[in-house]
């Protein structure tokens, strides 16, 4: 079973929890001043050092064609930066693939972990374990002034960040999201959309996560995620008693429509699934609903996606023959 | 069991049939020059002339509330014009309330009758049956050269209107609409939107009925909108066919998101409900749904009207009650 069908902690509002260690070699120089070749021997040395996990995976992601890097990027499995290196990149998982080290990314090593629900604790427990275990065989980057050293300076440090996937769709509708951002702000923290820096806010699912990776142990970061998480998670679940409360006919008519749409469509665009999915799963939050396949509800998320939906198809498929796919595949696991 | 609920011959495309016969007693003025004293005998004289009737029932206008009014408009079973002279009006109906007579109308008598379906010829029966009735025991306006005599000069003759109401999704949807309109215009029949002249066309249904009340029997005039409405007809089910077979997922698409729309929503607006109808009455004559109750169904169009709505659940609505009352009368209706 993977992460993303699996329910976690605060599951209610909370959808995953990742950790992710930026880490370089010591013997090599950074990546902005490697040769291929040189990116090619990190990648070997790394490839060896995990050879012996059991249950681990190692994937060059030269050898995977457009449909299979652009999976691993839906399923948050690899970077778009490590996706954009792909010729020299390489990614080890373990057999849950919630955890794993993407090779040649912005650093020779981003080590990450995720877990179902607020987790971090767990995340965060993973991924350092990895971490360590790979520096007992190779020693990282050091400085014992600033911490172990990164590409970017904003990583240096612990090279920690800690995020948490959130489904806030009260606070959005309420339009209250903008407050909770400058809050979370103030306290060093940023909130972001689903998809990373940059990325626009889908099915009301924002990431909050650290900025500050120094001057705090990793997990004083992860406390500080977890907790800043636990008080949005409130602010949420108050936000959907209020709608419930002030407004339930208008509530429930627009996440029962959607409802009912994802159970009947035979056409769907990405856009369109991503704003009925998170209707959906706050109709089941708000217990209006029933989703009898919970597993497959949360799975979905992935599933649904362009590069996953043509995967499991077998077949590269036109923008109508993925919006048909994606209505049947919706269908079916709403099927009661 | 009302006409509403009933199914018809060419239950898939004909809604129901309805005749109307315009009368004016011979002993009095026509309606514009009467004075209300006047119509007041007119009424009281139809009313002992029909009182012999079994299962009649007699109601005079002025004593209904306007929500009762508003649901004989809603039903068909009063025109506008007897709603607006509601203060001397009075209506006849049988039983089934499939015939009745209009008094104080346009005319002094307006006697009409409707079937379920395309059946003119039954409709246009039950009419000048009642119609001769009343003949036979006082004499109506009539002059051997011109017919009937009428208040407007377009009724003249035979006084007979003999009209049907089709469902006509798929050539709407197709943009082939008005080209039946014109056809059917130059056969001396008119095409409107399903409540009488001049009002819009909701739920894609369309009134056919005759022009020209002389010059012909009433069966020739019955006999021509029926055949005008058979080939209508045919045309319709063509391309309810070509849609399915040109752009099956589209057309599936549509109707199945209305059928999970109208299985779904907590609040409906009266012009929704008639664009959803429409859409699963199609979903429903292309196999792609059941319905379980048909003759609720059928009865819907006119138990989802306003008026309807607000004596069904005894009281008056607000707009935003009404809306609430309508989504959950239509998902009553379809819940499986």
């Amino acid at each position: 079973m993977g992460i993303w069908e699996m329910d976690g902690p605060q599951g209610d509002v909370a959808v995953t929890s990742r950790v992710r260690i930026a880490r370089n070699y010591a013997d090599y120089a950074f990546p902005a001043a490697l040769d291929q070749a040189r990116k090619e021997q990190i990648a070997a040395q790394t490839g060896e050092l995990l050879s012996g996990r059991p249950g681990f995976t190692w994937l060059r992601l030269g050898e995977l064609d457009e449909l299979q890097l652009r999976q691993l990027g839906e399923n948050y499995l690899a970077s778009p930066a490590l996706i954009q290196n792909a010729k020299v990149a390489a990614l080890a998982l373990n057999e849950e693939r919630t955890t794993g080290v993407m090779v040649n990314e912005e650093d020779h090593l981003r080590i990450q972990s995720l877990a179902a629900g607020l987790d971090l604790e767990h995340a965060l427990g993973q991924a350092q374990q990895l971490c360590s275990d790979l520096e007992a065989q190779k020693p990282y980057a050091f400085s014992a002034r600033w911490g172990y050293l990164t590409s970017c300076p904003t990583n240096i440090g612990t090279g920690l960040r800690a995020s948490v996937m959130m489904h806030l769709p009260a606070l959005t509708m309420m339009g209250k999201i903008n407050t909770i951002i400058e809050a979370v702000g103030k306290i060093g923290l940023t909130v972001r959309g689903s998809y990373g820096e940059g990325s626009a806010v889908s099915a009301d699912l924002y990431q909050i996560s650290n900025q500050v990776t120094m001057g705090l142990t990793e997990k004083e970061i992860a406390a500080s995620v977890q907790n800043a998480c636990m008080q949005v998670m409130a602010q949420e679940r108050l936000a959907r008693k209020a709608m419930m409360a002030a407004r339930p006919l208008e509530l429930q008519d627009r996440l029962m429509r959607a409802w009912g749409a994802m159970q009947n469509a035979r056409m769907m665009e990405l856009k369109e699934f991503m704003r009925l999915y998170s209707d959906v799963r706050l109709a089941e939050s708000c217990g209006y609903v029933q989703i009898h396949d919970q597993q497959a509800f949360r799975a979905l998320l992935c599933d649904a996606q362009p590069a996953s939906l043509q995967l499991r198809s077998g077949r590269r498929l036109s923008a109508r023959d993925q919006n048909i796919a994606r209505a049947e595949l919706v269908r079916k696991c709403l099927a009661q």
